[in-house]
């Protein structure tokens, strides 16, 4: 990395995707940060996340519910809310806010 | 990291401080995610963060300014703001906000 570089987390957020929006902000070995816009979009039906990365991840606008293998029930996440996922903990995204983009970022982390 | 671990970045932000209140979320080798609150501090005069490691940092309530050496002004940081701060580029926090605490999120990354 070489030159400053600016953004907002909150800016572009469509109101509306048919899908999820990734942007990168910005990679480095071992390392990624990315942005993540859902609006409404959950996890397909028996699909898991299952990263060779640990993940911390964190809703800032909008609400969502992860579903970790395992436990009960999602947790919900309002914003703020953050979770750091181990490699290899399966999980899952049970739904995201239907009335307000969500909001997500992850930072991925190589072991 | 081996145990899922959750958290809330607007929580326990205290209105004010005597000193800038820093937690570390989640280290890992190589990278460290962190949050901050100021309650208007501001860096010392004459002092400039000068980094081994490259730092991606993000306003996410309250407001800043942040001076980048050999920049004319600082740059204001509204929620959701982000700069991505090479190594060794000097930086200097100008004011923070006085009215309200300001929360960052700061993902330190070494080369």
């Amino acid at each position: 990395m070489s030159d400053l570089r600016v953004g907002n987390l909150f800016a572009n957020a469509p109101a509306r995707l048919l899908d999820e929006q990734f942007d990168t902000l910005l990679a480095r070995p071992g390392v990624r940060i990315e942005r993540i816009v859902s609006t409404g979009q959950a996890s397909a039906p028996g699909f898991w996340y299952d990263q060779p990365q640990d993940e911390w991840v964190c809703v800032l606008a909008g609400s969502a519910g992860v579903l970790v293998e395992g436990e009960d029930a999602p947790r919900a996440l309002q914003p703020g809310g953050w979770l750091a996922i181990p490699a290899r903990v399966r999980h899952r995204v049970e739904w995201t806010d239907a009335t307000q983009p969500t909001i997500w970022l992850a930072v991925h982390i190589c072991p």
